[in-house]
């Protein structure tokens, strides 16, 4: 399943057709994270490592990802699903949805599903759901800052779209310089992060999606990206 | 009173019997901090020094203590007292209870109290409170991720207590490793934190207690853990 | 514009009798951030790195100004505009507010807001914001941090001048060594944090102001600072 996930976010990568991606479910659950089948002593200590490193590997690649990820939720997403969700650039879910990280349940404490957890929400919301594994719903989700938007199910995909449309209407080149560099600086002092985007403002504002956009507004129309 | 505070809290703390420990108060004030007779002229610079090391002393070994810490809130919570609640890993309160860093106006600013409240809060709302002195509502404390959760005063053990349970019926070695990792990745780069909490997870799958947890989630019945 | 905004933040910014700054605007604007006019090709590479080491320089000079900073908004605060509100120590909004970060829409990612943004509200909120450009009225601006405080338009100006007053009330040598220690630690590991602060609040005990504010406190009396 995350060699899968990871194939599918890494297709056409690189087009410059590509310009959002989304990320969904069917059913009731959106994910339940790892397979417990595969964790056990028999399965061993190295392919354990491996589930971990890979598991890893497709979090950091939305991360490093050129273009907006967006995670549409409808439902349950536990553990390495509700790391997924964390680890998205942006997350829209229905009011239905509930999110935990419920590893303690079976001994096993969602400590890689806390990385993302914890960079999304405060630490105190993260260590009540790590600690006693128990959900939160999608509304408390949206206060703590683990989600973006929350709409009732009817318009979950309806406002999905919305959102993927139009970031889909914008220039790729743009996007991509914007959503490396807030990662970048957002972890670097103040003085740095500063230093670090003042040259990106400075190099987006070399490429011609830049020069059409503003040109575009002066003039009062719509612009014509070339990506 | 915090050196009997550090003492409860180090009271067995290596006892596979100590599960969590709860931290509350008697009467309408959780604590309203340092006493300020202990901190006049005459004291002298050398017990000024002394007070904020062991103060520094005893938030610290919250943090790093091997059980999760619980704060159970019912009245004002001021100064180090605040910092105290911003300190523990999981906060429940009451909705009469209120919180405040009110150090400017007696000419001492909140600082170390920022080190807990500024990891807790977003950062407008905590120098809103350490420049103002002002107090912030129960519910405006969860709503910036000060606590973990606001119930009824007449709740508030109950709930507290369920909490604690729940944290009890759970593997201790688990909780440990949990805990400790939380924090230690939360300040790190997100290669780094992954690099270090993938590791954790197959540390803690080698555990006896993660192996009997998955035995049981996989025969549908509940573990029985050895610690 | 921003040479202007720095002069006025640095008038008189060591007098004793500076306690507080409000920015605010007229009109139904707070502000829209650079004019594209300056951004163009024709204007060059060297004047638009002028135009972001100078708006950089602002902000961090609010950062790192001596006394606490108030941005009172009512209306709309777009890109650097939006950067500016993010920049302050504390911000008021009138409930008619909106906040923004639209520079996908001409081709130019607000990146230098970003930084600001980035470390005021969580990143799922950042990220929407700068993907899409849409704005967040000023209830959702409060509920991710981005304000301290959201009141009808009709108290706007008493509520920020209650702020202003209060904390022109008490000592500028004791809120200026708190406010710029309070940045400093937030940065830093736990154990530096506790060290930094710990030798703040000694250094603050020995303020004339901390005396005073203590022994008033003692007495039951009002405190006379001599800042």
């Amino acid at each position: 399943m995350l060699k899968s996930l990871q194939n599918d976010i890494l297709h056409e990568a690189e087009s410059k057709d590509l310009k959002v991606i989304i990320i969904s479910a069917e059913g009731p659950v959106f994910s339940s994270g790892h397979d417990l089948r595969e964790l056990t002593e028999e399965q061993g200590h190295d392919h354990h490592v491996e589930v971990f490193r890979i598991c890893s590997e497709v979090m950091m690649l939305i991360r490093n990802h050129p273009v907006p990820i967006i995670a549409m939720i409808n439902g349950l997403a536990t553990a390495a699903g509700c790391q997924l969700v964390a680890s998205c650039d942006i997350a829209v879910a229905s009011d239905k949805s509930s999110f935990a990280t419920p590893g303690v349940n079976v001994g096993l404490f969602c400590s890689t599903p806390g990385v993302a957890l914890g960079r999304a929400v405060p630490r105190k919301v993260a260590l009540e759901m790590l600690c006693t594994g128990e959900p939160i719903s999608a509304q408390q989700a949206l206060l703590h800052g683990l989600l973006s938007k929350v709409v009732p199910e009817e318009q979950l995909e309806e406002e999905t779209m919305r959102i993927a449309r139009k970031i889909a209407s914008l220039s790729r080149p743009v996007m991509s310089l914007g959503k490396a560099m807030f990662y970048k600086q957002l972890t670097q002092d103040l003085g740095t992060a500063y230093h670090l985007t003042s040259q990106a403002m400075v190099d987006n504002l070399a490429l011609g999606d830049a020069q059409e956009g503003i040109k575009a507004f002066i003039q009062k129309r719509k612009p014509t990206w070339t990506h």
